[in-house]
């Protein structure tokens, strides 16, 4: 009788975190996007303008994976006013042979902050300098902080600085960040001088306008924009795109639409045809990523069903391995 | 602390099936979609040729309703071989106010089958005589069997017919139904017998080429088509629409591309464009059913999200009534 592995978000954060394994994982899926006929369709998307409420529906079969996810996630954002997080949701991996349910993680959005942080440290070991050893975080959230720890697992980071519209939030988070990572986290009041010096910048807030300007970028920058996954969203200034000397999406089917490229589009600083790379395709070695000591680069990620896939797959192999969870007939 | 209601296919059987209330309840799913701004996106559909795999997700937001549905349904047609079914799944419902998860039915595709019959005697009560007794059955599988106990819930039901490809699972299928049913039903070689002095036919096969043929169709009869959901499915001579009186769509968006509209308008009988009611329509008052004795009536049903978020909404407010499922803490 088939049976489905049920977990919970409390029992996925005993023994899914962020790590080497997890950022292999997500590397390797980016390399199959690049390499594989991999499956991805189009988002699905449900509005329930009522309750401010939206639902991204996200899926795809990477060949040579015994399991495929689709993962929902809801955002309602009323739900602060009734004491609950605006994000929840789940995901389900199904068999790739036979289609049956395989596991289901209730994560409330957990498996995502974690694949989404670890793309960030895929992104930094491909185009980030080997000596990068200054991060600055835009953001104060549970990603900024999972950025910033994502950095430390592949790049030297001695020393990061916090902006966030919220000061208080940011010092809070540097004090916790200086004590979890054991080096100096300080929060900055001003987004200019937060990034002076830094070698990698990761943007991670819901910002629609632009925070980050184009002539503040220095030689041998790296930015990783996570921010924006949706039309609205943008935190670079478009100039700074066409400044950079390389810039790298997750899916280019999606940034034109969803990320920082499609504000640079609808500027006219780039045309929409105009190729650039995708990280799988640096991952794989099909495309250079850094490729000098003083380029600036960009990487613009929205997030993609293969990390999803990646994710439930690993968090899978965790769980049958160690017997966790609760097994239902089904 | 958010709890989830996890519901097996074994305990959902135990209180959901065919009967007047869920009939009523996807009846008002119907009248929802023509008179109120439903969110239906378009269906979500993954492809695994690798395993002759593909996977369907549907939605649908009722404003009204508490919940929505998702609905996974992946169909792998090598699963036989492995002793496994080929078709599976499950449904999760949302709430509508928080997008919290509030239940998962691992049904395995049964709430599909209740809710797909529902649709069955809805088109019936309103499109088939009332004082239909006779009726005629293509198919001989699950669906079958459900539509014909789905249309004696609605009409005078007192002799059916039973034809499939497959002369032993129609005999089988008969025989079995008979005892059920309380009344005669026969299996026939010929779908031509079978349907001749029938009231009501219902198609349930998954042909691609056309099993009833326009000259057959008597004045009076009703038929409901409600095996193609995919392009390439086909049950229904083209013509046949083109000689109906009325012709009912579940969804035009749909029965254009999917149903058998599909091919009447390939065929050039009926023009993209032209206009139809949907059976959400009629039931809503907004446009006529049936209007005469002798009118040759056809519904096209390729299965809609909202009726699936109709049978999940109904599903769980029993679940809740009487405590059934595991409760999880999330």
């Amino acid at each position: 009788m088939p049976q489905i592995r049920i977990l919970t978000e409390a029992e996925l954060r005993q023994f899914v975190s962020l790590d080497i394994e997890t950022i292999d994982a997500i590397e390797a899926a980016f390399a199959a996007l690049a390499t594989k006929p991999v499956a991805m369709p189009p988002i699905m998307r449900l509005d329930i303008p009522e309750h401010r409420g939206e639902v991204d529906v996200k899926t795809a079969y990477v060949p040579g994976l015994s399991g495929f996810a689709i993962k929902v996630s809801p955002g309602f954002f009323d739900n602060p006013k009734l004491g609950l997080p605006s994000v929840n949701g789940l995901m389900m991996l199904m068999s790739s042979t036979t289609g049956l349910v395989e596991a289901l993680f209730l994560d409330n959005g957990y498996l995502t902050d974690v694949r989404t942080a670890a793309a960030g440290a895929v992104a930094a070991r491909h185009l980030a300098r080997s000596d990068a050893s200054v991060a600055a975080i835009f953001g104060a959230g549970v990603q900024a902080r999972l950025q910033l720890e994502a950095l430390t697992l592949v790049r030297p980071i001695r020393e990061a600085r916090i902006w966030a519209r919220d000061a208080a939030k940011a010092s809070k988070a540097a004090t916790e960040l200086t004590e979890a990572l054991g080096f100096k986290v300080t929060a900055h009041a001003d987004p200019h001088a937060a990034i002076d010096g830094a070698e990698i910048i990761v943007t991670t807030t819901p910002s629609e306008t632009p925070i980050l300007t184009a002539d503040w970028l220095q030689p041998g920058q790296h930015v990783t924009a996570m921010g924006s996954d949706a039309e609205h969203k943008n935190e670079i200034d478009p100039a700074a795109l066409a400044r950079a000397d390389l810039y790298v999406a997750d899916s280019l089917n999606q940034t034109r639409r969803l990320g920082e490229l499609h504000h640079a589009i609808a500027a006219g600083l780039i045309t929409a045809n105009e190729g650039f790379p995708e990280l799988g395709q640096i991952v794989a070695g099909l495309c250079e990523g850094r490729t000098s000591h003083d380029a600036i680069t960009l990487a613009d990620l929205t997030g993609t069903g293969v990390q999803d896939t990646a994710i439930a797959t690993l968090t899978h192999a965790r769980a049958l391995a160690s017997d966790r969870g609760t097994q239902f007939n089904t």
